[in-house]
């Protein structure tokens, strides 16, 4: 939203509204000062009074004037509205490298930055043709879908469609087993909030998406990690952790994980199952990366049924950040008491706008071709950027299926945080191994967003960094 | 959304969509056959592979079929996928009239029920012009409102507007103090994850909006509550309850409190704020109605400068509740600590794409003259709804300067729990008083929305209910 795009008042309009401006910058009007009378000002610019009242009317939502019922326009007494248009929000000032290090950079830094450390796409890898399509339907939808929160689980149709899609997996889940939420995020917020107490603790994987690590110290749980492999957790690391600390969560991406690519493999998920039924523990398996698979890889939900395995999941990589909505597939009464969560939470899910564009999009018909598209372009470019890397003799520690993230380990003695600072300083995005690993294990790992290195400043920052 | 809206496919594409679903109805092709070539089908029925594809492409989008890499397209064994078009999700059974009660009923009741105890107005009091302008206009933005999660903060010129609107009141804020959220009752509960920890006494009116209490019990803090009288809480009690249970917090509605339309009044504000220094209380001032006062009245965060005072606000009210962004300003320290709570619990926070919808509608020139229009409509509509329940015996407790809010007392005897269980058997959702009062001293009260009571329906409830 700018000043430019908000203000396209007409040419009178703007004239009148130029008026007031110039007098106001001129200090003719001054704070608290009576404004020229509608119909008198009207006559001397030789326009309608209607034109000076939209005049008015706009200046005053700008904060410049406001009306006093019955007494007319006044200029405003505000520090506020002296602000130069345009200006931005400073950035917060230097920060330790936590968990929320990365994501603050990432959602704060200029459009223009690199951000070879981000978790999204860049905007011209994305559905922009479909979205804007959709945008321009939605404002001719329904009422109920303009106006209303929607309903307590969401819009039907999408989680029935969303059911159709697990049901391609292999997952057999019912409409009424979807809530829809304002996030994949949120999913598992509100999935702690109904399943977690302070002082329980959760096992994530080492390395694992930071904002779980973020999310679970809002949580005050206690983390602990076990190592990953190409194929899934350390089994061995698993079981031993499951007795000696009695977690009542895993939370884990089964394909494609953050940060590594790694996928789960059949047996692994298996055997993971099994222990965690002995164990009695629960899992969260959080997939919003599907979509971005060449083909479909186990699933703990499809195998386990949805019994102590909950699927979370988003539209944010495949669709749009902006369009904030996620969903969580769970038992049924669980389901009931997430409701009940989010109403007290949010009062309402996601908005009924965005899951209307979002169902457009995903029956549209070219979802699927932009999504293969997507997959052969970020296999290309995955292609170049191991190539380029290892010139530098940054290996990855794996090459990742599908997916935009590539998990690689620096050449002895570079530190991963110091180079990720010396980037920032240079206006570059990292992400730095240890936001990733509850146990600082990956102090000399990086995780790479392939798609997002294509200005050449990252690579000279990694070169300077990597010598 | 619906199926028609999204499957527009053209002529071509639908009629070789119907050849698809009328074999399968047929049983010519069932669970796991697979589907004609595309070549041959297209030859057969005269259109062009392309169209086959797409009519594929939007059969798999549905889950009537699927397709597989390198082998063509396939039909889905899915139970889900034999849902009937348009089923809705079936509604929780009976249960108990709590504090969620009146928002589950609400929520999910058919678009037609009557629901004049709903806290929105209809859909024809809404902006409903402006609001598909933005949208339409909002196809068009750039990239980063499309496709982006936004800034950790929210967009900084919706933010600067929010200063400029608050600074109209008197409070000077700097956008930098301000957060925006996903709701308003989202930004009350990132209030509550920063400031409470379970076992916390939080102070509410008695009665108070009943999502208020919901959100308390969910953040396991003591809830204890003092009489409201028009012109703010009865300070005698307030100061006892602080002396008593030395609460934390105290969550209010100082303009136009929900459910009772009480404004708190200058001296009122004045001694509270004394009252909560000397027993250092931190207060939540929930002002989502604002714009629905006939002139402004006092702020408690006007008066204290955002010292202990947070303000919190949404545009579901008065824009559209499809929206989903609400706002909190408060002191920096605490805004800092609100972004890293909303970056872990949610990533983002509102959508840009709605936020820049917001700012369009409330910067377009026509929302100031379209919210006074809605201020004389609703005392238009409050006087005669008035009237027609005094007939009844239907007492207002108050008769509000502005809002859409009644709160009545019905004829003894009568309970309005009792009432209210009997009008949602006859599909008409109320809100009967003591969801609305933590010590249960509402009994024979209802809340009304003036504005959704034009059904007959409600009133034959009522007047067989009041009888």
């Amino acid at each position: 939203m700018t000043a430019e795009t908000h203000a396209r008042a007409s040419g009178r309009t703007a004239h009148v509204m130029a008026q007031i401006r110039s007098r106001i910058a001129s200090g003719a009007l001054t704070n608290g000062d009576r404004l020229p009378s509608i119909r008198g000002f009207a006559a001397s610019l030789g326009v309608s009074p209607s034109t000076v009242v939209e005049a008015y009317d706009r200046l005053a939502a700008e904060g410049l004037i406001r009306a006093r019922a019955g007494s007319g326009f006044f200029v405003q007494a505000s520090s506020v509205a002296s602000l130069p248009l345009g200006a931005r929000a400073t950035l917060p000032g230097p920060r330790e490298v936590d968990p929320f290090w990365v994501s603050r950079q990432s959602l704060d830094a200029d459009d223009e930055s690199p951000k070879p450390g981000c978790g999204w796409l860049p905007a011209d890898w994305m559905p922009q043709a479909a979205l804007r399509r959709a945008l321009r339907n939605v404002a001719r939808a329904e009422d109920a879908v303009l106006l209303n929160y929607g309903r307590t689980q969401g819009d039907f149709d999408l989680r029935r469609l969303l059911a159709r899609r697990a049901a391609e997996e292999g997952l057999a889940l019912d409409p009424a087993n979807i809530m829809l939420t304002g996030s994949g995020s949120q999913s598992i917020d509100l999935i702690c909030r109904l399943l977690l107490k302070p002082g329980d603790t959760v096992l994530v994987d080492d390395p694992c998406y930071f904002n779980f690590r973020a999310l679970l110290k809002a949580h005050q749980v206690q983390v602990i990690s076990v190592a990953m492999t190409p194929t899934g957790p350390d089994l061995t690391a698993f079981e031993n952790a499951l007795e000696a600390s009695a977690p009542r969560l895993y939370l884990t991406n089964s394909a494609l994980h953050n940060p590594t690519g790694a996928t789960l493999s059949p047996p692994v998920a298996h055997r993971l199952l099994k222990l965690a039924e002995a164990h009695n523990l629960l899992i969260l398996e959080d997939d919003i990366f599907t979509d971005f698979e060449p083909e479909p890889s186990v699933r703990l939900a499809a195998l386990d049924g949805l019994n102590r395995v909950i699927r979370i999941g988003s539209f944010s990589k495949t669709l749009s950040a902006s369009l904030r909505c996620g969903y969580i597939a769970a038992r049924a009464e669980w389901i009931e008491g997430l409701v009940d969560l989010q109403i007290a939470a949010q009062f309402g899910g996601p908005s009924p706008i965005v899951t209307h564009v979002i169902g457009e999009v995903l029956t549209g018909g070219s979802y699927r071709k932009h999504m293969e598209e997507v997959r052969r372009r970020l296999n290309r470019t995955r292609r170049s950027v191991i190539a380029r890397l290892t010139t530098l003799g940054i290996e990855p520690w794996l090459e990742p299926r599908g997916g935009f993230y590539l998990w690689c380990q620096l050449p002895e003695g570079v530190s991963s945080t110091a180079l990720a600072q010396a980037a920032m300083a240079e206006g570059v995005v990292m992400a730095p191994g240890n936001v990733f690993s509850a146990a600082q294990t990956a102090s000399r790992f990086m995780r790479f967003n392939v798609a997002q290195m294509a200005d050449e400043k990252s690579w000279q920052v990694l070169e300077r960094g990597a010598a």
